[in-house]
């Protein structure tokens, strides 16, 4: 089953708030829901199911329903950042767009009113309307290109806190995620 | 096994001349790899290994082979327009960019001076170095922008010849293809 990339968002600020919402709609608050969420509240970055059925030492399965059902409430989102499955988010208040080095798996988060100059150089030139927040914007960031291989070594260092125009890396653990999803869909 | 996205491009013109340039690198030449080579040849847009294993009733993991094979000499490359598996394209001598509309689902195959407008004003924004050669720029495009849904019936449409600023449709059967792969990557 897939959501729709544009559901309307519900962002919850807290694990109490997105329980409330999903009482106030009558959902069943099953342990592994409120583990997956918990989870997310957790996570400093876009996280795949993969890596949260680990975390969690949940069945796989379960937890994607799950992902799907807080995806479908508006709760959750998921970005691809180039290769590799969905990376599930909570939604924020604002809507977060994502930047991703395809050298070193930084992430950038970022704010839309920061990429609206982006946004309109391609509307101008292409006619199309553009966001990042489905589909992240893949490249090589500024340090990477100037230091080609030095900064790949960085790639199971601590990931900041997301937050707009702060960078992070991916989940040491998705970096192998993405790695080995190549049989399925040929990188 | 994985191609790197920057391998060196060997375009070539012709079926005759992939095939020399192959003799010419001591490979062997089977039927599978032939028909493979003519097939992206006849090809209008990015096509599936699914559906050229289907369109030549070949062996779907000999299709793969001998994509990643020709990808890796440089013949063939692989772009993702959005969700899905990579779609192969021959690299033609000018090296093409994706822009990629999912309402409609119209890919625009652009020449890299086409992009830089974009590619500085993302530099200058953000600091990242972008191509949209193995990544399309998904968006909407202005039509379907201006009048959404009405264009979502013209998918089946014939696809026109893929010339850099020139409309193609992604062929009937990648549509499918994309929406039969939610299981393994998560839409």
């Amino acid at each position: 089953m897939t959501v729709p990339a544009d559901t309307a968002p519900l962002a919850v600020a807290s694990l109490e708030q997105a329980l409330a919402a999903m009482r106030a709609r009558g959902m069943r608050m099953s342990t592994a829901r409120r583990l997956v969420l918990s989870a997310l509240f957790a996570a400093e970055g876009p996280v795949s199911a993969a890596h949260l059925a680990g975390e969690l030492s949940l069945d796989a399965a379960s937890v994607y329903r799950n992902l799907e059902m807080l995806e479908q409430l508006g709760v959750v989102r998921h970005v691809h950042l180039g290769h590799g499955p969905g990376l599930y988010v909570l939604r924020a208040a604002e809507e977060r767009e994502y930047l991703y080095c395809r050298s070193c798996s930084a992430v950038l988060a970022l704010s839309p009113a920061e990429l609206e100059p982006v946004r309109a150089a391609i509307r101008r030139r292409l006619g199309h309307e553009v966001r990042f927040d489905h589909f992240a914007l893949v490249g090589v960031c500024s340090e990477c290109a100037r230091a080609p291989g030095q900064r790949q070594a960085a790639r199971g260092a601590r990931p900041s806190v997301e937050r707009p125009g702060e960078r992070m890396h991916s989940h040491g653990h998705l970096v192998h995620a993405h790695a080995a999803a190549g049989a399925e869909h040929r990188h």
